[in-house]
């Protein structure tokens, strides 16, 4: 190979990039003009992939954690030959293109993961070196190496200053994740200017404080000193790698190279024309790719043809020789749920019981049915109760484990459980932590629903019910706040039953579920109609079909204050009705008939409750109705005081059953 | 002093926290029995404080960012002489006590900050350590040093395993935060087991790499080498300096120090006593304070008052050498807004403009009268127009810079915001970033509200109006899911002058504001009901004071659409009213008859438009009306198209307002 077929190719991503971004008149042509030496590098040189089959199995993984520079990536993907034409480049940032202006997993072929906030990419793509290494540690017997693939990110000083990143990435060197590579654009410069303002840490100390391998390349044009760094990190088996390349944003722009006035805005006509003058490009062609430069970025198609056929060739041995374990793989990659997969389901009998300690035994028995569920917790499995009792913790060289250990770290847990479920449809992950602390992973679950991943987030200690931590850990907000959120379901059961029901729905569901449970204990509820009354999101739980005097809707376990309630009021003589709606977004998506039998609107006396805020629930109790709920902040004092002293009280119920029925 | 003595003073926190915690059933005694020397070391040998006058400016401060351990500071608070007697520290984790279950700012004299969900304090400590270091650089005068003192933090294991404490320290070092100290309870065990699991990392190495000096404590019982480590701790003056101090979880209980079950739990009878033989305590007094112990901790009430009287005639020399420094400094202190500080807010003319932009403008305006007024942005002050045009930008050795540059960091500027607002109400802070990054941060924005602190949130980039970044950068349930949140007052301004009116308001509340911006350009509003209406959080825009047809409702930039389909109505002879809600927070506080004149409940043809999710807009338009909104994640296009494909447009709310009048 020539330097001149080097160049060429280098200066065909940076070009394309600046004439996208110039067209799209937005963008940010800083990171792929100078990124673009190493990606080049990386994915002519290293990457295992199959362009005409973006969903093989056994490939590499790209990251680009910096999703800025999603034309980076574009560029790469329509040179090496997936489905993505030069006119979808062309219309970068247009409506209804393959090419939106951060990449998005569902939109271009290739796309691994949708970026742009920063720090997710780098913090996901940990989750996907532990996808691999947990397959690989369940799949793989001696001889057969079925999954044996590495996981690299392109990652910004961005990506390497938010939290989340530093979250992950310290548990990749935990876990000792060898076959996770992080390129590191290494070039100085933010949207606000000089690193040397904000961004002065050493990082590659840090990450060796991680338990990281770190290696440096001094000129990020340098592609030999590039590929030498990516081959030593391959042979690093033991630890994650970090090279950190030095590298000049907007390389070869005359006056913006080096400078953050080449990060986020297009370079100029002019100096678009200067820059090309600079690459010795030619100036009057847009878009203009060298055929040379075509021919070789091509070369990924027949090479990614042999990889595939090759490893077909494993799988196909592997699969003779462990048929049983093939038929799991095949299981999985279906996207179904196993046979039976629900039938260990328990159904619990009338004896009170935490909603978190019933999630907790129905996890468990959902996960013996399903070896690639995996997840775990922020540092409280004896609170959260998802521990799955028959496996192993994660644990340096223990990969096989399926109770992954986040620590103290639930927005890194966040990306992770998001990087999982991104890495190939086999892994169902979940994660676990209090309900008030979804706010520090909410960046997480919002890409999650961006994304519509398969994954399920378990929030327990859901109230003031869980008492004396008060107001720091009793979410009031939480549950409205999560609900706001597009194609996320939120569910929070009444009791142990409606546990059951939640999680036998969360698992048919194809995009992410969030699951809420109390800490304390709260009573059974019995009936077949709850496991499709919370399918539907709500249901009558309890009262006969006659139009009702007033309804009283519900959830979680103020559900059981309503049922009080409810006692009362028809020992009164009032006919009342209790509906339980444990989801809005699953009730919302019923049908009106439906909706009209549960809540019949021609009954406007009616009122709700909730420890949690009323915004929300105007939808359902109306502008002449009553909404009973919190809004305000906990207090610490054993649980019962607290619902006493703030009024959620089954006398509070039937006193606002009793004015509505007044007026 | 004799060893006995030491003992008997640090023994005596302990048991002051086992007994209270096993009183309450509920707590955490293994961080107090653990990180007690250190604690008695720092708070009788060196911490600077006047239990007398909790509010002494200059105190140093002491931040338990381990909030879980709050019965160490109750302990401390009420051994050294504080206003917290020992029934309060019986009464912990009951009702109406001023000892919750974490602590709580605004609960007991002598807590600096409400801590519990990990990592907040620490980061916290840094926004403290910051506003120390401004206050200083803009106060003191050579030969007078009126604001000189050392922010202490006590921090765990998960503190410094959550992102917000890592975004933070990193500025720490960056910044050179001399007298910024932590106390790192370097114990090996996390609530769920031993570090080994999940926190394998050389934190030392890794705060090396943040600029931070590193001391190391061999033996957390060892005050003298404690002591030592702090006065070497005090001397470092160019950099932040970490203390870790390995000590011994739940140390003296014979069958649990050491391990997790003393993390969480209260020990149990037979393990308290067990634990009180091992200190040789009297095992049958619960809260017993031997009075030798007493007597040596309250020696703090006679030097901290000597401290005060000592830095008063310090600052009584300043005030005669600088009458007019110390005018603004009363002025500060007295939470009062100075005289004239409105008077250079713009009134805007009629020319479109980005609502970020006036923003930019009238921020400028303000923070010219108030030089006490800091803040800054997560690496898009370009974007955010929230730099101080006359102002430096912080940079390490420039602490009076009024520019807070915090990197791509959002989560820790929350936190360093709330340390800010905390560090004794002199300081006004803001922070800015996209509003779709609001997420990152709000852990830090809850704990904000809960402690009710005058802090600015500014969001800009607000909705699909963005534009080409696409649905990751876009926020539509950010809006809704920030009025979750209780005390925080959330306002989204329709153009420039509302603009104005949303600053104004939100320098004269007392809380939490978000302030929520446009990317694009918008069309200007005139009149002077604007200030008032903006205030009131509602307002009747458009339309005469005869009773409607239909109200159309709307806030920032799609009153503008409303106000076209206005016109056209009114054209038809269609009785409508434009009602502009910039904030759903204030409008609810206002008295029945005021929302009545607004809305008037007779007029059930309403319809609202909002770039957002409908969730919530049911309070105002109610079960007849018609909710234009966006219940899913927006798209990749230049704005316009995107406002026209989402069927955001004056010709829906037209439609709509027919609909409801056909009906």
């Amino acid at each position: 190979m020539n330097n001149d077929l080097h160049n060429l190719a280098i200066n065909t991503i940076r070009t394309l990039a600046m004439d996208a971004i110039q067209k799209a008149n937005s963008g940010h042509p800083g990171l792929p003009m100078g990124a673009a030496p190493m990606a080049y590098t990386l994915w002519t040189q290293f990457l295992r992939h199959n362009p005409h089959n973006p969903q093989w199995a056994n490939r590499d993984r790209f990251i680009l954690s910096a999703g800025h520079g999603s034309m980076l990536l574009y560029a790469l993907l329509h040179l090496t030959g997936y489905d993505l034409s030069l006119d979808e480049l062309k219309n970068f940032r247009q409506w209804g293109s393959k090419t939106p202006g951060h990449p998005e997993v569902h939109e271009a072929p290739g796309v691994e993961i949708t970026t742009g906030p920063l720090g997710q990419g780098a913090a996901s793509a940990v989750g996907f070196a532990l996808a691999e290494a947990y397959l690989a540690a369940y799949f793989n017997r001696p001889g057969h190496e079925i999954v044996d693939h590495y996981t690299y990110a392109l990652v910004s000083d961005g990506d390497l200053m938010e939290g989340v990143a530093s979250e992950a990435c310290s548990l990749a060197g935990t876990w000792g994740l060898g076959k996770l590579i992080f390129l590191y654009d290494d070039n100085h410069i933010t949207l606000d200017g000089e690193t040397a303002m904000t961004f002065t840490e050493d990082v590659a100390l840090r990450f060796q404080a991680y338990n990281w391998h770190i290696l440096k390349v001094a000129d990020g044009n340098d592609i030999e000193a590039i590929a030498r760094a990516i081959q030593v990190a391959k042979n690093v088996h033991d630890k994650p790698t970090l090279i950190a390349v030095h590298t000049v944003i907007g390389y070869g722009s005359p006056h913006k190279q080096g400078t953050s006035s080449a990060h986020g805005s297009p370079l100029g006509a002019e100096e678009v024309r200067l820059t090309k003058e600079f690459y010795g490009w030619p100036q009057d062609k847009p878009f203009y790719i060298p055929d040379e430069a075509l021919r070789h970025y091509r070369e990924a198609v027949e090479r990614g043809a042999g990889y595939e056929a090759e490893w077909q060739a494993r799988f196909q041995a592997w699969q003779a020789a462990y048929p049983d374990l093939a038929a799991e793989w095949e299981q999985a990659q279906s996207g179904q749920l196993p046979a039976g997969w629900d039938t260990t389901i328990p159904t619990f009998p009338d004896k009170p019981v935490a909603t978190r300690s019933a999630s907790g035994m129905v996890l468990n028995a959902i996960a013996q049915h399903i070896p690639t569920m995996i997840g775990g917790d922020a540092d409280l499995a004896g609170s959260t109760k998802t521990l799955l009792k028959e496996s192993e913790n994660t644990w340096q060289g223990r990969p096989a484990a399926r109770n992954v250990r986040f620590g103290v770290r639930e927005h890194g847990m966040g990306a992770i459980v998001n990087g999982l479920a991104l890495h190939g449809g086999i892994i169902k992950p979940y994660s676990a932590t209090f309900l008030t602390f979804s706010d520090y992973m909410r960046g997480a679950i919002r890409l999650g629903a961006l994304m519509n991943l398969p994954a399920v987030y378990v929030f327990t200690h859901d109230s003031i019910g869980l008492g004396e931590d008060g107001p720091t850990h009793q979410p009031v907000e939480h549950v409205a706040a999560l609900s706001t959120i597009p194609n996320l379901t939120v569910i929070r059961p009444a009791d142990a039953n409606e546990t059951a029901a939640a999680w036998h729905t969360a698992m048919t569901l194809s995009g992410p579920v969030v699951l809420i449970f109390t800490r304390q204990d709260v009573p059974v509820l019995a009936g077949d109609h709850i496991r499709t009354g919370v399918a539907r999101g709500g249901y009558v739980l309890a009262g006969d079909d006659s139009v009702p005097d007033v309804i009283l809707i519900s959830r979680g376990s103020e559900v059981h204050i309503a049922l009080e309630a409810y006692q009362t009021l028809t020992h009164e003589g009032v006919r009342a009705r209790v509906v339980s709606l444990p989801s809005w977004e699953l009730f919302e998506a019923q049908d009106a008939a439906y909706q009209e039998r549960v809540l019949p609107s021609g009954v406007t006396a009616r009122v709700s409750i909730e420890a949690g805020v009323t915004l929300g629930w105007d939808r359902y109790v109306g502008r002449q109705g009553i909404i009973i709920g919190i809004n305000r902040f906990g207090a610490s004092a054993p649980y019962e005081t607290i619902y006493e002293q703030f009024g959620l009280t089954p006398g509070a119920v039937v006193q606002a059953a009793h004015d509505l029925l007044k007026k």
